[in-house]
């Protein structure tokens, strides 16, 4: 039998070590592999032929893995160049050394996009290697998938904090604006998802194109109603012509995608510079949202767990290359149950999946009902977390920091 | 049997509510009152008549609102005035009509100086109603008192927080500081509990006059040695000259005292601009620390309830007024212990307890292990929470909203 890696990529969740300890815990159930290799630092530690062997790893460690947020592979930026070989020739010879047949890649958009073009190449190139991806991600914007491993705990999250946030807002009498940012680059799930604590006056979306004028009156209504006025954007708020509502902070990351933040701080200044509230306070969830392990869902970290068991089953299937393993969402007996598919690893790639416009209410009046339907089943459950001594759940010590 | 009247005021913490409901909850195993009516929005609200009858409340509604975060009451920042008689005149009529003898007020320094005014002038004027204070708040800066209810949860928040972003932080491989920003005003409590987690390089504290030359020169060691640099400051770090490393920022609130914040963004700009770093994270937790549910102490929210009880129970005596429940650390058998006390508002009110500096590490290092026995029995265990359908906490409605 020959030898497995795996990997991860891109932003944190707090599910993705799940996934991780699925393929782990997977491999000891059915040997599929003789090692279980952990790639260190994504594509680009491994280019380094950074390894860390986790065959062997214990039951109690894969359970402190699961509730461990983050990635504790460690992660990186680093894309493969589609016209450029060098890296895809170094990458099998570090497979070929360590007689790895089979690479798991754990991430978002852009990983599965990696999936894909090492798997076209290998194949066209008659090369024996295999390449599987596991989808994660906060923002919840790849096709296919019902949902993306990471952001049902990143909306229980941003849900708790909005409501501790709210009934703190409140306790004071005083005329003021709350406004609470969360990360969800250009698709609104994790914005949106603050309304099931139905504590939100207005929403702010990537998904529809800021409007001035509508939202500082519809600020104005809500603050002449009861002189109180919470608000949640997306840090991917942005006007008509593309401009981010947060612009002048915007950069780029190695991908050229614009590292975002301070949408809330900019509507805040707007809201108080019209005179419409004197005063505001801007909380912005940052990577709090993404990596917190006080607020994971359990249904959540089940997926995330049984993707990585998905991926590693399948995988013994000599034919299984290209693929990400996902999950659809069906009704049995009225209630939510996780389907679990493949897919060719190109229909998961370099698109996203935005919030259903339809699913938006005008005025930033929040999201329908469809929309509720869809969120709720993914957010119950609270794993029991192990603690230390220090009174803090227990987290393993991350492999790239060993 | 006269009633009794109990309010909430200054910044809300995690478990301010637990003591509300231990007074409620003390009144139902014996019923010293007739009605305990609850003040909406502090001396405010009392002032303009706006009470609630809590005087039957469910054991249900009473387990839910020790899980609620913030003030449930409402609070206020209006302070009487120690040398006009108008709002004391007022608020003893408000008393009288509803055949209140005595007042619970929850809250910091200025409540309990609040405590001290009014039961002062009621003995001075022969007048019979009775003030006693139950102590609260996060910054954890109350004299007398071994630790303030609401700080433990909200450092044992920190700590969860401090944890997660470390994590998330050391995924990438690149050259970064982070620097995370805690409330805690003058008193560096809140930021020096994050040591706890073992995962802090370096330290600001109030209590120690900010060196910019020293700490440039850590933070460049730090990041000479591995390329990563994990900061967190309270929001209170000051020059020598008083000056707040957060300046420009700061304006004042009712009380005189500044609104702070900005301390992260300015330290981390300040590595960025002396090259140090290229770049940096900033969190800043804001409000979220002090009233977050997903992270009560179970040590911190049980003393709040007890301290509410003892309070309840000591005023049966119709000497006690103007007095402050507190606890006081003992080992009993190696084991923490909260030794309950009671002792005059003065000696409460209007000191700040700081951090011992001998407990501060010099060069920004850290804490000493004294420091560390402090805090640790403070954040242990965890209140079984009721979740709703939601997937989220239960809270209750503020009864300030009802």
């Amino acid at each position: 039998m020959g030898n497995c890696l795996v990997a991860q990529s891109g932003g944190p969740t707090t599910v993705i070590n799940a996934s991780l300890a699925g393929v782990v815990r997977a491999n000891q159930l059915n040997p599929v592999y003789d090692h279980v290799y952990g790639g260190l630092n994504g594509i680009e530690g491994i280019l380094q032929d950074h390894l860390y062997d986790l065959t062997n790893m214990s039951e109690y460690e894969n359970r402190i893995l699961r509730q461990t947020p983050s990635s504790a592979l460690g992660s990186c930026r680093y894309k493969l160049k589609r016209n450029d070989e060098t890296d895809y020739l170094k990458l099998v010879e570090i497979m070929e050394k360590h007689d790895i047949d089979v690479m798991f890649y754990i991430g978002g958009n852009d990983s599965m996009d990696t999936v894909d073009a090492l798997s076209q190449w290998a194949k066209k190139k008659g090369i024996k290697q295999r390449f599987v991806g596991i989808p994660k991600t906060v923002d919840n914007d790849l096709m296919v998938i019902d949902h993306c491993p990471g952001f049902a705990s990143g909306a229980k999250f941003a849900n708790e904090v909005v409501n501790a946030t709210w009934l703190d807002y409140n306790v004071y009498t005083r005329e003021e604006v709350f406004v609470l940012e969360t990360m969800g680059r250009d698709a609104g799930w994790l914005a949106g998802s603050t309304v099931v604590t139905g504590k939100v006056d207005l929403l702010v979306l990537p998904e529809v194109d800021f409007d001035k004028d509508v939202f500082l009156a519809e600020v104005k209504k809500c603050m002449d109603k009861k002189g109180k006025c919470y608000i949640v954007t997306s840090e991917g708020a942005h006007y008509a012509d593309g401009t981010y509502v947060a612009a002048g902070q915007a950069k780029n990351d190695g991908f050229g995608h614009a590292i975002l933040g301070g949408a809330g701080q900019a509507l805040k200044q707007m809201i108080v510079d019209a005179g419409i509230a004197p005063r505001g306070k801007v909380q912005d969830l940052s990577s709090a949202a993404r990596s917190s392990n006080f607020a994971q869902s359990l249904v959540d970290v089940t997926e995330a767990y049984e993707l990585g068991m998905s991926a590693h089953g399948r995988s013994a299937n000599p034919e299984f290359t290209g693929m990400v393993v996902a999950h659809q969402r069906e009704y049995i007996d009225g209630r939510y149950n996780a389907h679990f598919i493949a897919g060719p690893a190109e229909k998961f790639a370099n698109y996203v999946k935005h919030v259903p416009t339809e699913w938006i209410l005008p005025n930033y009046q929040g999201m329908t009902k469809e929309f509720y339907d869809y969120i709720t089943p993914l957010i119950q459950g609270e794993p029991d977390l192990i603690y230390n001594e220090k009174g803090i759940p227990e987290t393993i010590v991350p492999f790239n920091m060993r």
